[in-house]
Protein backbone atom coordinates (compact mmCIF):
# COMPACT_ATOMS: atom_id res chain seq x y z
CA UNK A 1 0.00 0.00 0.00
CA UNK A 2 1.98 3.36 -1.40
CA UNK A 3 -0.83 5.79 -1.22
CA UNK A 4 -1.98 7.64 -3.92
CA UNK A 5 0.26 9.06 -6.93
CA UNK A 6 1.41 12.60 -6.73
CA UNK A 7 1.74 13.80 -10.54
CA UNK A 8 2.99 17.28 -10.90
CA UNK A 9 2.03 18.98 -14.50
CA UNK A 10 4.30 21.20 -16.11
CA UNK A 11 5.58 22.54 -12.47
CA UNK A 12 7.68 25.82 -13.19
CA UNK A 13 10.38 25.88 -10.49
CA UNK A 14 12.73 22.97 -9.50
CA UNK A 15 12.41 24.36 -5.57
CA UNK A 16 8.69 23.71 -5.75
CA UNK A 17 8.87 20.13 -7.02
CA UNK A 18 11.32 19.98 -4.05
CA UNK A 19 8.58 20.89 -1.42
CA UNK A 20 6.43 19.09 -3.06
CA UNK A 21 8.51 15.87 -2.17
CA UNK A 22 9.08 17.02 1.27
CA UNK A 23 5.19 17.34 1.86
CA UNK A 24 4.76 14.10 0.41
CA UNK A 25 6.79 11.80 2.42
CA UNK A 26 5.98 13.77 6.16
CA UNK A 27 2.80 11.88 4.96
CA UNK A 28 4.35 8.54 3.97
CA UNK A 29 3.61 9.11 0.33
CA UNK A 30 6.50 8.46 -2.46
CA UNK A 31 5.16 7.70 -5.89
CA UNK A 32 6.32 11.19 -7.57
CA UNK A 33 5.55 11.63 -11.19
CA UNK A 34 6.03 14.72 -13.23
CA UNK A 35 4.49 15.89 -16.80
CA UNK A 36 7.04 17.87 -18.70
CA UNK A 37 8.72 19.52 -16.03
CA UNK A 38 9.94 23.13 -16.61
CA UNK A 39 12.73 22.48 -14.36
CA UNK A 40 14.94 20.08 -13.70
CA UNK A 41 13.57 17.93 -10.55
CA UNK A 42 17.24 17.12 -9.93
CA UNK A 43 18.23 20.48 -9.92
CA UNK A 44 20.15 21.58 -6.98
CA UNK A 45 17.51 23.58 -5.74
CA UNK A 46 15.26 21.20 -5.52
CA UNK A 47 17.68 18.76 -3.70
CA UNK A 48 18.09 21.42 -0.51
CA UNK A 49 13.93 22.15 -0.74
CA UNK A 50 13.59 18.91 -0.15
CA UNK A 51 15.43 18.44 3.16
CA UNK A 52 15.62 15.09 3.30
CA UNK A 53 13.55 13.87 0.95
CA UNK A 54 15.20 13.73 -2.25
CA UNK A 55 14.91 9.77 -2.72
CA UNK A 56 11.25 11.09 -4.32
CA UNK A 57 12.90 13.15 -6.68
CA UNK A 58 15.47 10.75 -7.56
CA UNK A 59 13.10 7.88 -8.00
CA UNK A 60 10.01 10.33 -9.66
CA UNK A 61 8.78 9.18 -12.98
CA UNK A 62 9.55 11.88 -15.94
CA UNK A 63 6.75 11.51 -18.90
CA UNK A 64 5.93 13.75 -21.55
CA UNK A 65 1.93 13.65 -21.19
CA UNK A 66 -0.47 13.94 -18.34
CA UNK A 67 -1.90 10.25 -20.65
CA UNK A 68 1.29 8.65 -20.01
CA UNK A 69 1.09 9.70 -16.26
CA UNK A 70 -2.08 8.35 -15.18
CA UNK A 71 -2.12 5.57 -17.64
CA UNK A 72 -1.71 2.69 -14.56
CA UNK A 73 -4.01 4.45 -12.04
CA UNK A 74 -7.84 3.60 -11.88
CA UNK A 75 -8.74 6.58 -9.94
CA UNK A 76 -7.91 10.23 -11.20
CA UNK A 77 -8.41 13.79 -9.24
CA UNK A 78 -7.30 17.16 -10.66
CA UNK A 79 -6.49 20.14 -7.91
CA UNK A 80 -8.58 23.29 -8.93
CA UNK A 81 -9.57 26.29 -7.51
CA UNK A 82 -11.60 27.68 -10.02
CA UNK A 83 -14.88 26.20 -11.86
CA UNK A 84 -14.22 25.10 -15.29
CA UNK A 85 -18.00 24.46 -15.99
CA UNK A 86 -17.40 20.72 -16.60
CA UNK A 87 -19.91 18.49 -15.14
CA UNK A 88 -17.74 16.77 -12.76
CA UNK A 89 -17.62 15.54 -9.16
CA UNK A 90 -16.02 17.72 -6.59
CA UNK A 91 -14.54 16.12 -3.47
CA UNK A 92 -12.91 17.66 -0.27
CA UNK A 93 -9.33 16.70 0.12
CA UNK A 94 -11.49 14.46 3.21
CA UNK A 95 -13.58 13.09 0.85
CA UNK A 96 -10.99 12.60 -1.79
CA UNK A 97 -9.29 10.84 1.25
CA UNK A 98 -11.60 8.42 2.47
CA UNK A 99 -12.62 7.52 -1.22
CA UNK A 100 -8.92 6.50 -2.19
CA UNK A 101 -8.95 4.61 0.62
CA UNK A 102 -11.86 2.51 -0.24
CA UNK A 103 -10.27 2.16 -3.59
CA UNK A 104 -6.74 1.52 -2.79
CA UNK A 105 -8.74 -1.24 -0.64
CA UNK A 106 -10.46 -3.04 -3.47
CA UNK A 107 -6.78 -2.77 -5.00
CA UNK A 108 -7.37 0.40 -7.10
CA UNK A 109 -4.36 2.82 -8.10
CA UNK A 110 -5.01 6.34 -7.31
CA UNK A 111 -3.81 9.65 -8.48
CA UNK A 112 -3.97 13.51 -7.83
CA UNK A 113 -2.93 15.75 -10.34
CA UNK A 114 -1.60 19.04 -9.56
CA UNK A 115 -1.32 21.79 -12.14
CA UNK A 116 1.04 24.44 -12.84
CA UNK A 117 2.16 27.72 -10.09
CA UNK A 118 0.70 30.11 -12.22
CA UNK A 119 -1.95 28.96 -14.61
CA UNK A 120 -3.12 25.79 -12.58
CA UNK A 121 -3.80 22.76 -14.80
CA UNK A 122 -5.41 22.97 -18.09
CA UNK A 123 -8.73 22.01 -19.16
CA UNK A 124 -7.77 18.94 -21.07
CA UNK A 125 -5.81 17.70 -17.68
CA UNK A 126 -9.00 18.37 -16.16
CA UNK A 127 -10.97 16.02 -18.64
CA UNK A 128 -8.39 13.28 -18.01
CA UNK A 129 -9.61 12.89 -14.46
CA UNK A 130 -12.57 11.36 -12.62
CA UNK A 131 -13.03 13.76 -9.81
CA UNK A 132 -12.20 17.26 -8.97
CA UNK A 133 -10.02 18.20 -5.77
CA UNK A 134 -10.64 21.42 -4.14
CA UNK A 135 -9.82 22.59 -0.99
CA UNK A 136 -12.32 24.75 0.88
CA UNK A 137 -10.46 28.05 1.78
CA UNK A 138 -11.59 31.48 2.74
CA UNK A 139 -13.74 32.55 -0.21
CA UNK A 140 -11.90 36.19 0.22
CA UNK A 141 -8.12 35.01 0.20
CA UNK A 142 -7.34 31.87 -1.59
CA UNK A 143 -3.34 31.40 -1.89
CA UNK A 144 -1.81 28.00 -1.24
CA UNK A 145 1.29 27.46 -3.10
CA UNK A 146 2.47 24.28 -4.63
CA UNK A 147 3.67 22.38 -1.95
CA UNK A 148 0.55 23.47 0.38
CA UNK A 149 -1.68 22.03 -1.86
CA UNK A 150 0.05 18.74 -1.32
CA UNK A 151 0.73 18.68 2.14
CA UNK A 152 -2.80 19.11 2.45
CA UNK A 153 -4.34 16.26 0.32
CA UNK A 154 -1.42 14.03 1.51
CA UNK A 155 -2.55 15.13 5.25
CA UNK A 156 -5.96 13.95 4.69
CA UNK A 157 -4.61 10.69 2.83
CA UNK A 158 -2.50 10.07 6.01
CA UNK A 159 -5.13 11.14 8.85
CA UNK A 160 -7.50 8.38 7.20
CA UNK A 161 -5.37 5.50 8.76
CA UNK A 162 -6.37 4.21 12.07
CA UNK A 163 -2.50 4.02 13.01
CA UNK A 164 -2.14 7.40 13.17
CA UNK A 165 -4.34 8.18 15.94
CA UNK A 166 -2.26 9.54 19.00
CA UNK A 167 -2.91 8.81 22.34
CA UNK A 168 -5.93 10.69 23.52
CA UNK A 169 -5.00 11.81 27.56
CA UNK A 170 -2.27 12.33 28.52
CA UNK A 171 1.76 12.43 27.53
CA UNK A 172 4.29 11.76 29.65
CA UNK A 173 5.43 8.64 31.73
CA UNK A 174 2.39 8.58 34.24
CA UNK A 175 -1.15 8.79 33.81
CA UNK A 176 -3.88 10.14 36.46
CA UNK A 177 -3.27 8.80 40.28
CA UNK A 178 -6.20 7.01 41.63
CA UNK A 179 -9.03 8.11 43.08
CA UNK A 180 -7.76 6.97 46.26
CA UNK A 181 -4.81 9.05 46.34
CA UNK A 182 -6.93 12.06 45.16
CA UNK A 183 -9.65 11.54 47.97
CA UNK A 184 -6.61 11.45 50.85
CA UNK A 185 -5.11 14.64 49.68
CA UNK A 186 -8.78 16.32 49.48
CA UNK A 187 -8.87 14.90 53.27
CA UNK A 188 -5.73 16.66 54.09
CA UNK A 189 -6.35 19.84 52.74
CA UNK A 190 -9.65 19.91 54.09
CA UNK A 191 -8.74 19.27 57.52
CA UNK A 192 -6.32 21.74 57.67
CA UNK A 193 -8.73 24.42 55.99
CA UNK A 194 -11.40 23.17 58.66
CA UNK A 195 -8.36 23.59 61.44
CA UNK A 196 -7.94 27.48 60.25
CA UNK A 197 -11.27 28.48 60.11
CA UNK A 198 -10.93 28.75 56.08
CA UNK A 199 -14.63 26.61 56.06
CA UNK A 200 -15.82 27.61 59.19
CA UNK A 201 -19.66 28.67 57.74
CA UNK A 202 -21.66 25.14 58.57
CA UNK A 203 -24.08 26.19 56.04
CA UNK A 204 -21.27 27.06 53.09
CA UNK A 205 -19.09 24.39 53.50
CA UNK A 206 -20.58 21.37 51.14
CA UNK A 207 -20.51 23.70 48.44
CA UNK A 208 -16.90 25.45 49.36
CA UNK A 209 -15.19 21.72 49.54
CA UNK A 210 -17.34 20.22 46.34
CA UNK A 211 -16.03 23.33 44.31
CA UNK A 212 -12.41 22.56 45.54
CA UNK A 213 -12.47 19.31 44.70
CA UNK A 214 -14.15 19.89 40.82
CA UNK A 215 -10.77 22.33 40.58
CA UNK A 216 -8.39 19.42 41.61
CA UNK A 217 -10.24 16.91 39.81
CA UNK A 218 -9.81 18.50 36.54
CA UNK A 219 -6.24 18.94 36.53
CA UNK A 220 -6.05 15.02 36.41
CA UNK A 221 -3.06 14.85 38.44
CA UNK A 222 -0.51 11.94 38.89
CA UNK A 223 0.80 10.59 42.11
CA UNK A 224 3.89 12.67 41.95
CA UNK A 225 1.60 15.47 41.74
CA UNK A 226 -0.40 14.51 44.31
CA UNK A 227 2.55 14.27 46.68
CA UNK A 228 3.95 17.68 46.07
CA UNK A 229 0.44 19.48 46.69
CA UNK A 230 0.68 17.24 50.20
CA UNK A 231 4.06 19.19 50.76
CA UNK A 232 2.63 22.27 49.52
CA UNK A 233 -0.50 22.26 51.85
CA UNK A 234 2.28 20.82 55.13
CA UNK A 235 5.03 23.38 54.34
CA UNK A 236 1.88 25.92 54.05
CA UNK A 237 0.57 25.01 57.50
CA UNK A 238 3.78 24.81 58.97
CA UNK A 239 4.94 28.45 58.27
CA UNK A 240 2.04 29.54 59.54
CA UNK A 241 2.45 27.24 62.50
CA UNK A 242 5.78 29.00 62.83
CA UNK A 243 4.59 32.51 62.44
CA UNK A 244 1.67 32.00 65.37
CA UNK A 245 4.99 30.77 67.52
CA UNK A 246 6.43 34.21 66.58
CA UNK A 247 3.72 36.19 67.92
CA UNK B 1 -15.75 35.09 15.67
CA UNK B 2 -12.20 35.69 14.94
CA UNK B 3 -10.93 32.33 15.15
CA UNK B 4 -7.63 31.21 17.70
CA UNK B 5 -4.93 33.33 17.86
CA UNK B 6 -1.76 32.05 15.90
CA UNK B 7 1.24 32.87 18.57
CA UNK B 8 4.64 32.70 16.90
CA UNK B 9 7.34 32.19 19.60
CA UNK B 10 10.69 33.67 19.00
CA UNK B 11 10.49 33.50 15.23
CA UNK B 12 13.90 33.40 13.49
CA UNK B 13 13.25 34.45 9.94
CA UNK B 14 11.29 37.29 8.11
CA UNK B 15 9.86 34.96 5.30
CA UNK B 16 8.35 32.70 7.87
CA UNK B 17 6.49 35.07 9.34
CA UNK B 18 5.00 36.07 5.95
CA UNK B 19 4.34 32.36 5.28
CA UNK B 20 2.68 31.89 8.50
CA UNK B 21 0.42 35.27 7.33
CA UNK B 22 -0.60 33.50 3.87
CA UNK B 23 -1.32 30.32 5.49
CA UNK B 24 -3.37 31.87 8.09
CA UNK B 25 -5.40 34.28 5.91
CA UNK B 26 -6.02 31.10 3.43
CA UNK B 27 -8.09 29.29 6.41
CA UNK B 28 -9.82 32.76 7.51
CA UNK B 29 -7.51 33.45 10.60
CA UNK B 30 -6.34 37.26 11.21
CA UNK B 31 -5.20 37.47 14.92
CA UNK B 32 -1.16 36.99 14.56
CA UNK B 33 0.81 37.67 17.68
CA UNK B 34 4.78 37.39 18.03
CA UNK B 35 6.33 37.18 20.64
CA UNK B 36 10.20 38.78 20.69
CA UNK B 37 10.53 37.90 17.11
CA UNK B 38 14.19 37.78 16.20
CA UNK B 39 13.64 39.44 12.66
CA UNK B 40 11.40 42.37 11.65
CA UNK B 41 7.86 41.48 10.80
CA UNK B 42 7.68 44.13 8.32
CA UNK B 43 10.67 43.26 6.63
CA UNK B 44 9.84 43.23 2.99
CA UNK B 45 11.12 39.65 2.94
CA UNK B 46 8.05 39.18 5.24
CA UNK B 47 6.08 40.98 3.48
CA UNK B 48 6.88 39.81 0.23
CA UNK B 49 6.20 36.21 1.18
CA UNK B 50 3.17 36.85 2.67
CA UNK B 51 1.53 37.69 -0.75
CA UNK B 52 -1.09 40.09 0.12
CA UNK B 53 -1.70 38.86 3.36
CA UNK B 54 0.74 41.69 4.49
CA UNK B 55 -2.47 43.30 6.44
CA UNK B 56 -1.84 40.90 9.48
CA UNK B 57 1.76 41.71 10.00
CA UNK B 58 0.99 44.89 10.00
CA UNK B 59 -1.59 44.47 12.87
CA UNK B 60 0.26 41.69 14.40
CA UNK B 61 0.68 42.17 18.38
CA UNK B 62 4.30 42.23 18.73
CA UNK B 63 5.38 41.59 22.68
CA UNK B 64 8.29 40.39 24.95
CA UNK B 65 7.07 36.70 26.53
CA UNK B 66 4.94 34.12 25.54
CA UNK B 67 2.47 35.19 29.12
CA UNK B 68 1.73 38.78 27.46
CA UNK B 69 0.64 36.92 24.19
CA UNK B 70 -1.61 34.54 26.25
CA UNK B 71 -2.66 37.15 28.60
CA UNK B 72 -6.49 37.29 27.23
CA UNK B 73 -6.89 34.15 26.32
CA UNK B 74 -8.83 31.25 27.96
CA UNK B 75 -7.48 28.07 26.43
CA UNK B 76 -3.85 27.71 24.94
CA UNK B 77 -2.60 25.08 22.53
CA UNK B 78 1.22 24.38 22.28
CA UNK B 79 2.54 22.69 19.12
CA UNK B 80 5.26 20.20 19.38
CA UNK B 81 6.67 17.40 17.28
CA UNK B 82 8.63 15.87 20.27
CA UNK B 83 7.37 14.16 23.55
CA UNK B 84 8.04 17.04 26.51
CA UNK B 85 7.40 14.37 29.30
CA UNK B 86 5.01 16.57 30.77
CA UNK B 87 1.44 15.32 32.13
CA UNK B 88 -1.19 17.11 29.57
CA UNK B 89 -3.79 16.19 27.37
CA UNK B 90 -2.92 15.85 23.79
CA UNK B 91 -4.72 16.66 20.95
CA UNK B 92 -4.73 16.26 16.81
CA UNK B 93 -5.27 19.35 15.06
CA UNK B 94 -8.71 18.31 14.00
CA UNK B 95 -9.17 17.32 17.93
CA UNK B 96 -8.31 20.99 18.58
CA UNK B 97 -10.69 22.30 15.71
CA UNK B 98 -13.49 20.89 17.45
CA UNK B 99 -12.41 21.85 20.92
CA UNK B 100 -12.26 25.29 19.77
CA UNK B 101 -15.19 25.76 18.00
CA UNK B 102 -16.80 24.61 21.00
CA UNK B 103 -14.96 27.21 23.10
CA UNK B 104 -15.70 29.96 20.80
CA UNK B 105 -19.31 29.19 20.95
CA UNK B 106 -18.95 29.60 24.84
CA UNK B 107 -17.70 33.15 24.25
CA UNK B 108 -14.15 31.59 25.17
CA UNK B 109 -10.80 32.99 23.70
CA UNK B 110 -8.36 30.64 22.01
CA UNK B 111 -4.92 30.50 20.87
CA UNK B 112 -2.32 28.60 19.53
CA UNK B 113 1.67 28.48 20.02
CA UNK B 114 4.46 27.51 17.36
CA UNK B 115 7.89 27.88 18.49
CA UNK B 116 11.10 28.72 16.82
CA UNK B 117 12.49 27.29 13.13
CA UNK B 118 15.30 25.06 14.87
CA UNK B 119 14.47 24.26 18.44
CA UNK B 120 10.53 24.18 18.60
CA UNK B 121 9.05 25.46 22.06
CA UNK B 122 10.72 25.88 25.28
CA UNK B 123 9.77 23.61 28.17
CA UNK B 124 8.12 27.15 29.94
CA UNK B 125 5.88 27.59 26.93
CA UNK B 126 4.53 24.16 26.62
CA UNK B 127 4.28 24.49 30.61
CA UNK B 128 1.97 27.67 30.18
CA UNK B 129 -0.59 25.75 27.06
CA UNK B 130 -4.03 23.86 28.49
CA UNK B 131 -2.96 20.93 25.56
CA UNK B 132 -0.21 19.33 23.42
CA UNK B 133 -0.90 19.68 19.68
CA UNK B 134 0.49 17.51 17.30
CA UNK B 135 0.00 16.78 14.17
CA UNK B 136 0.55 13.21 13.11
CA UNK B 137 2.28 12.28 10.67
CA UNK B 138 4.60 9.64 9.18
CA UNK B 139 7.49 8.40 12.21
CA UNK B 140 10.16 7.87 9.50
CA UNK B 141 9.97 11.61 8.02
CA UNK B 142 8.42 14.29 10.31
CA UNK B 143 9.86 18.22 8.59
CA UNK B 144 7.44 20.71 8.95
CA UNK B 145 8.27 24.72 8.21
CA UNK B 146 6.84 26.77 10.64
CA UNK B 147 4.16 27.85 7.54
CA UNK B 148 3.26 24.47 7.09
CA UNK B 149 2.45 23.76 10.35
CA UNK B 150 0.15 27.08 10.88
CA UNK B 151 -1.53 26.01 7.33
CA UNK B 152 -2.59 22.35 8.84
CA UNK B 153 -3.87 23.92 12.28
CA UNK B 154 -5.77 26.33 10.21
CA UNK B 155 -6.85 24.55 7.91
CA UNK B 156 -8.40 22.15 10.32
CA UNK B 157 -10.13 25.00 12.07
CA UNK B 158 -11.41 26.18 8.79
CA UNK B 159 -13.19 22.99 7.66
CA UNK B 160 -15.08 22.26 11.31
CA UNK B 161 -17.31 25.38 9.57
CA UNK B 162 -20.02 24.29 7.97
CA UNK B 163 -20.08 26.91 5.82
CA UNK B 164 -17.18 25.60 4.16
CA UNK B 165 -18.82 22.53 2.72
CA UNK B 166 -18.67 22.11 -1.21
CA UNK B 167 -21.52 20.99 -3.35
CA UNK B 168 -21.43 17.56 -3.28
CA UNK B 169 -22.14 16.56 -6.57
CA UNK B 170 -21.91 18.47 -9.80
CA UNK B 171 -20.19 21.35 -10.66
CA UNK B 172 -21.13 23.66 -14.00
CA UNK B 173 -24.05 25.67 -14.65
CA UNK B 174 -26.06 22.41 -15.24
CA UNK B 175 -27.17 19.54 -12.92
CA UNK B 176 -28.12 16.14 -14.12
CA UNK B 177 -31.02 15.54 -16.48
CA UNK B 178 -34.70 14.64 -16.04
CA UNK B 179 -34.66 11.43 -16.24
CA UNK B 180 -37.63 11.28 -19.28
CA UNK B 181 -34.55 13.08 -21.17
CA UNK B 182 -32.22 10.26 -20.13
CA UNK B 183 -35.25 7.34 -20.73
CA UNK B 184 -35.84 9.19 -24.47
CA UNK B 185 -31.76 8.84 -25.23
CA UNK B 186 -31.96 5.47 -24.13
CA UNK B 187 -35.03 4.33 -26.47
CA UNK B 188 -32.77 6.05 -29.53
CA UNK B 189 -30.11 4.01 -28.93
CA UNK B 190 -31.47 0.76 -28.40
CA UNK B 191 -34.05 1.28 -31.02
CA UNK B 192 -31.20 1.95 -33.68
CA UNK B 193 -28.94 -1.05 -31.90
CA UNK B 194 -32.36 -3.21 -32.80
CA UNK B 195 -32.20 -2.16 -36.30
CA UNK B 196 -28.66 -2.66 -36.66
CA UNK B 197 -28.76 -6.11 -35.87
CA UNK B 198 -26.49 -5.19 -31.94
CA UNK B 199 -29.30 -6.87 -29.77
CA UNK B 200 -30.41 -9.83 -32.18
CA UNK B 201 -30.16 -12.58 -29.40
CA UNK B 202 -33.48 -12.08 -27.51
CA UNK B 203 -32.23 -14.41 -24.41
CA UNK B 204 -29.10 -11.71 -24.18
CA UNK B 205 -31.04 -8.29 -25.15
CA UNK B 206 -32.36 -7.61 -21.20
CA UNK B 207 -28.66 -7.97 -20.02
CA UNK B 208 -27.73 -6.22 -22.94
CA UNK B 209 -29.58 -3.03 -22.41
CA UNK B 210 -29.23 -2.81 -18.99
CA UNK B 211 -25.75 -2.84 -18.91
CA UNK B 212 -25.65 0.04 -21.52
CA UNK B 213 -28.57 1.99 -19.36
CA UNK B 214 -25.93 1.62 -16.26
CA UNK B 215 -23.22 3.18 -17.75
CA UNK B 216 -24.70 6.08 -18.87
CA UNK B 217 -26.99 6.30 -15.62
CA UNK B 218 -23.14 6.53 -13.68
CA UNK B 219 -21.93 9.46 -15.78
CA UNK B 220 -25.14 11.76 -14.51
CA UNK B 221 -25.52 13.41 -17.99
CA UNK B 222 -27.13 17.04 -18.26
CA UNK B 223 -28.96 17.65 -20.85
CA UNK B 224 -27.37 19.34 -23.19
CA UNK B 225 -24.68 16.43 -23.05
CA UNK B 226 -27.79 14.18 -23.75
CA UNK B 227 -28.84 16.13 -26.67
CA UNK B 228 -24.87 15.70 -27.82
CA UNK B 229 -25.17 11.89 -27.68
CA UNK B 230 -28.03 11.96 -30.13
CA UNK B 231 -26.26 13.82 -32.38
CA UNK B 232 -23.62 10.50 -31.86
CA UNK B 233 -26.10 8.52 -32.56
CA UNK B 234 -27.70 9.91 -35.07
CA UNK B 235 -24.20 10.88 -37.33
CA UNK B 236 -22.95 7.07 -36.90
CA UNK B 237 -26.18 5.96 -37.94
CA UNK B 238 -26.75 7.87 -40.94
CA UNK B 239 -22.72 7.22 -41.71
CA UNK B 240 -23.58 3.73 -41.77
CA UNK B 241 -26.66 4.50 -44.31
CA UNK B 242 -24.40 6.52 -46.10
CA UNK B 243 -21.48 3.54 -46.25
CA UNK B 244 -24.18 0.81 -47.05
CA UNK B 245 -25.59 3.35 -50.04
CA UNK B 246 -22.43 3.58 -51.17
CA UNK B 247 -21.72 -0.38 -51.66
Amino acid sequence: MTGPAIILVRPQLAENMGTAARAMLNCGLTDLRIVAPRANPLDERAIAAASGADTLLLGAKVVETTAEAVADLNRVWCTTGRDRYMVKPVDTPRQAASAMRAAEAQGQRCGILFGPERTGLENDDVAIADTVLTVPLNPDYCSLNLAQAVLLVAYEWFQTDAATELPAMTKGAEGPASKEKLLTFFNHLERELDDCGFLRIPDKRPTMVRNLRNMFQRANLTGQEIQTLHGVVHELVTYRHRKGEGK
